[in-house]
């Protein structure tokens, strides 16, 4: 039964066939299920409704820590942060003890699904919100294979040689939206949809920032129109005889409690409290110095330490703890969740749906969060998507 | 069978009978049983033994927090401190939301046992080794009624106008001894006994310094020869016909691990870390700017909250942790140390025997402690004297 005829690439151990007709895939970053399920019960996705009656729907689990460098990686190598190497957006290097951030694809393992379709001469097209994960997922794209690979938040930066594409904003008569607006998602879209139609690319990838669902719950004016948005783009693509398949990198939960404070924990003031001497050093894989809307708080935290006698003992004690989940020995993350065990910490912390996990109090500046509710994620309540 | 021959005052419904031949009462501070005990095994306190052989000894619990001033005032005014009123060294001013250090007398309640027999005419001699101590004591005495008050540590600035003895030091014929140090102490008991060789007083009051026993444990050389050149003294004042009794202001425990490491907990930093917005500020009772060998870190704290919704949250977690010995809402703690209500805290934390509790890992100033092992006190466990 193996379609012998259609020509395919492998990846990990996994057979992918080339596109026979233009084919979409649409991440909808911090697609918690609750935004679909509000969604189709308010009548407003009638796309995705019909997605869901006609063709393949499921909610599935992401990989661990539920954040978005991971989860893109994830989506377009068909694999584990184990294999592609993507566990976070922000990560210790053991050797040197110095703190990194991701920014480009020098940390990753392999290749992507999208660079091997790439040189098998499907034109691809890669699209992201954010730059700094263009700059992740462009590894292996380059115009001399005609891919096209952008940001919607430096669309004003494109050029044919770097980008595949000349001039974006004048291209597609939108100018750059902010880096901190839902328009920035939508601008990736209509970028995509513009492609289609111009018939300048074969596998679309397009990938959307969470700046609504960090901010606004399923069911708020904010995330319907959004989400109605989004949706209305989906069907144009349909309409214009795409494949269109769409996923979500993590869910999203909220984390203030019923005066609408953050309920958080700050994990290495904790550690510090009871093992002053231990040298703990708590890693926040979503921290990212270009987002404001979650102050670096997350669901999911690495400690490194420079003692490590008392490791089982903090294990234990953080299980205890009313805000934590899970505390997990870092081999034992590794395995459990198929991370790298290389890059993984000594231990690792996951909160309850409810709360977060910071570092220290004066490495969060709660101030950004302004006076909206904290929504985030990274944890294993948000493994739904 | 009152003898109402002797003339007596009375204080906090006690009565005292005047003093029909020298008194002496020596505080030695940091007294632990464990000194006594070690000194009494090692045949090296031959004064103490015969008073344990032949006069009145028990092992009490000193009033709580069992810390330096508390106690001193405890014992010059025979009652709890909830009577006194000093129930720290530092405290924190509800109304202004402001700390102070406790420098003089003028947070203290009603009078002393001391200025009574003053008053009564008896002359009294009160020495303490720092004159932060002496300046809380010194209440209610005055050279106009033939009381001497001075320290050891400002023996130097002493004045018949001020302490009613001029220049100490040209008097003992001993320079003023450096403020860390066991001659502090000794210099203490060495002017005592000199006035009472002159007939300048009746009723001696000479409390002493913890230096010695901060750093160094019972049977240990330096501690031996302390305790040692303590009861030669003790000696001299029974020689020359006084009654002496000899006390003790609070214990004295370890507070380190194996490594020699101290055993804290930072219990402010232990409280943000988890209830970052209930604005709770960790008060150290035994605080003071003028001593270097324990770090502020003792065995009892006081907490106050900004939000003290979530006071019975917090108390639950603070008895849970391993560091602790118990922990106290303020009213229950006040109630059943008898300390003074409107002083306490909204709540209290006492470390276990082997612990330490401190506020913020960036208050504490670890550098200082050197490479001795912590001791200190404060707790219940250091309540023996």
């Amino acid at each position: 039964m193996s379609s012998s005829q259609i020509p395919s690439i492998q990846l990990h151990g996994r057979t992918y066939n080339l596109p026979q007709r233009p084919t979409v895939i649409i991440c909808i970053d911090g697609f918690d299920p609750a935004y679909l399920q509000q969604g189709i019960e308010d009548a407003i996705l009638p796309n995705l409704a019909s997605f869901l009656r006609t063709g393949f729907h499921a909610t599935a689990d992401c990989a661990m820590p539920s954040l978005t460098n991971p989860n893109n990686l994830s989506i377009i190598t068909g694999a584990p942060t184990s294999v592609h190497g993507i566990s976070g957006n922000y990560y210790l290097d053991k050797e040197t003890g110095q703190e990194h951030m991701i920014v480009d694809d020098t940390t990753m393992y392999g290749t992507t699904i999208l660079a091997k379709m790439a040189d098998a001469g499907v034109r691809v097209a890669a699209i992201t919100a954010k730059d700094k994960l263009r700059r992740i997922i462009n590894h292996g794209l380059s115009p001399s294979k005609k891919s096209i690979c952008f940001s919607a938040q430096c669309a004003n930066e494109s050029s044919i040689s770097e980008h595949g594409i000349d001039d974006v904003e004048q291209w597609l008569g939108q100018e750059t939206p902010p880096q901190y607006s839902g328009d920035l998602s939508l601008f990736v879209l209509d970028a995509g949809l513009k492609l289609l139609q111009e018939d300048r690319a074969d596998l679309f990838y397009l990938t959307l920032s969470d700046y609504i669902q960090h901010k606004h719950a399923p069911g708020s004016k904010e995330s319907n129109q959004f989400m109605q948005d989004i949706d209305f783009r989906i069907g144009q693509f349909t309409n214009l005889g795409a494949i269109v398949a769409v996923t979500g990198d993590h869910g999203m939960s909220d984390k203030s409690d019923q005066d609408g404070k953050p309920n958080l924990l700050f994990l290495e003031d904790f550690l510090n409290s009871r093992w002053p001497f231990a040298g703990s050093r708590v890693i926040c894989p979503i921290s990212d110095p270009f987002v404001k809307h979650h102050g670096a708080l997350g669901g999911f935290v690495r400690v490194y330490l420079g003692d490590c006698s008392v490791l089982q003992e903090m294990v234990t004690a953080c299980r205890g703890l009313p805000e934590v989940e899970t505390a997990l020995a870092g081999s034992e993350a590794a395995d459990l969740f198929e991370m790298p065990r290389d890059r993984e910490g000594d231990f690792v912390v996951i909160s309850k749906k409810g709360f977060v996990v910071g570092s220290r109090r004066d490495e969060h500046d709660l101030s950004q969060l302004g006076e909206q509710r904290l929504r985030s994620h990274g944890g294993l309540s948000e493994q739904k998507g």
